[in-house]
């Protein structure tokens, strides 16, 4: 049975209030009845009912980490950089997976309307059509801190990565190693750091003279077997690509898939570099030239912005938008 | 400003009573109000405060997976298991990561007896002097399923592989390769799963009429600096094994890094074979062979039994044990 403050009143024969007054460390409670009230909670292992509690404090001890998915190792490290910060706050992390669908993304964030966390750290899910729960939820300055991916659009507090020049920077990579033809692999969705990466990649590209083609940017989806026959496609073309700068690890890892499949050499046949932070990317055949975010002290920025605006009493957000740079390193995948 | 349930019934001239009891459909209630209560509360964009509202139900519409940490292949695609079943209940996943420590993984699961969550799917971290927050939650018929990491000595549904002839099977596997001198990646602490795979890997080198070596079985941590230096001596060391099975992820492709290190030659200095669910065990250099946990079924199993039991309305826990078998995929790294 469930041990409520009704219970503890009864045993120590005690109006309700006072229990209640006495654990929530009353002035009006004496000392002695206090000492008395939590020493028989306490044996009765009594646990608060947390919504009743929480109904009036407003406040619930949880923020939400709202991501496409976990299976990416820039959103697991970016996790442990989060919970770094939340842990010394003494706050949850609860960590919500949109699965890059919309629908999910909306229906998760209707919720939080509803009291079930204090604040919101969020990376959008690739697509357009999105409808109005965010910008909701920054209306009524719900807090909110986005990491990443942010919501095109929307005024709130953002911590991002260079990822034009990040795109920029890959592409003149592998033209340092010789690339003439070099395709890039995004997603079929709007994303702004896709396009971002594929606006860095597209003016190097102009910046070398070299004119863009068309077959070479490819717009990949979610399902991995279609990823796989549009990339194999370009792959055995008669003019295939000779570098590829992949914007997000899985297009990436399913590249190597497919010059194995094909018996493409990597680096000589086809140079390969790609966003992630794989912590073994140096282990893969050949190891992998990677442009490396810093998922970890993004994570870490975000949540301190978000307590900020947490603990500031009026509660305003301020739309405050942090740069971390990321780095490119080198490996033998684009070697000459 | 906050639509509440007070300002529908003051803009609509009805009692609060009526309009709560309009909004959970009550049958006090006839069909017309009903309507203009609903769709009022809809213009509004009114959203029942889930506090309040949970209060009365007893339920938080959340269930809760405990882990140790997302950066494993394992647990990342057991999540998306769990989210396949939540999904069709209409639940929300939560996830808590207790990065194999104990005082967080009580702290945690203390909470949950307050209300947040309605069921607990958990894989326990390591350690022992593990305190009585489990067992707590199962005296009191919490409802809870252990799933790959189950707590020992505690009666609670568990979906487990078959840690036992895996570890075997990985170790005659290597034998089968000509491999005389196999060692054991373990961890320092208490861990049933890791235990059992050490004792499926004893009983195949005593079946084959080999002595166990203390030397080869090997005992790392947590802490990634300490492991490398304990895996690494003992493949800097004169006699040094000739097959390693590695039964974490981490502490296998570590292996990998520390034979590049040693510029030793995985396949025919040492061979390797590692408990992974990793998308791209394929792309290390060599591939890496694998026992692959079943992790997504694990998820769907483990998630579908929890719903077995918050769907018993006497909410009695059956202590149901799942095996689901592991498979060992041969790859380059353990090739004769």
């Amino acid at each position: 049975m469930r041990v409520t403050i009704r219970k503890i009143a009864k045993d120590l024969q005690l109006a309700v209030s006072t229990v209640s007054k006495a654990l929530s460390d009353s002035y009006e409670i004496s000392a002695e009845t206090k000492r008395r009230v939590l020493e028989y909670a306490e044996k009765l292992d009594y646990v608060p009912n947390l919504y009743a509690s929480k109904l009036k404090q407003r406040k619930s001890g949880n923020i939400a980490v709202v991501l496409p998915e976990v299976a990416d190792s820039f959103f697991s490290a970016a996790i442990n950089g989060i919970e770094s910060i939340a842990q010394t706050k003494g706050y949850h992390v609860i960590v919500y997976l949109t699965h890059e669908d919309l629908k999910k993304e909306e229906y998760i964030l209707r919720d939080f309307r509803g009291g079930r966390v204090d604040g919101v750290l969020m990376s959008v899910s690739a697509g357009a059509d999105r409808n109005g729960a965010i910008h909701d939820l920054c209306a009524k300055k719900f807090p909110l801190v986005f990491f990443d991916r942010a919501c095109e659009g929307v005024e709130a507090a953002k911590v991002l990565t260079d990822d034009f020049e990040s795109g920029y920077k890959a592409t003149q990579h592998l033209l340092s190693k010789g690339c003439k033809k070099i395709a890039f692999l995004g997603t079929s969705e709007n994303l702004e750091i896709i396009n971002l990466r594929r606006l860095g990649y597209e003016k190097a590209l102009t910046d070398a003279g070299i004119k863009l083609r068309k077959e070479f940017i490819l717009h990949c989806n979610n399902s991995e077997e279609a990823s796989y026959s549009i990339i194999h496609k370009m792959l055995c073309a008669k003019n295939r690509p000779d570098g590829i700068v992949g914007s997000i690890e899985k297009l990436t890892t399913l590249s190597y898939t497919i010059c194995y499949d094909l018996r493409l050499k990597i680096a000589r046949d086809v140079k390969i570099i790609g966003f992630s932070s794989l912590p073994f990317a140096s282990l893969l055949n050949p190891s992998l030239t990677t442009i490396t975010q810093p998922a970890f002290e993004m994570g870490r920025t975000a949540a301190t912005l978000l307590f900020n605006i947490l603990e500031n009493k009026k509660n305003e957000v301020p739309n405050q938008q942090i740069i971390l740079p990321s780095s490119l390193m080198e490996r033998s995948s684009t070697r000459k």
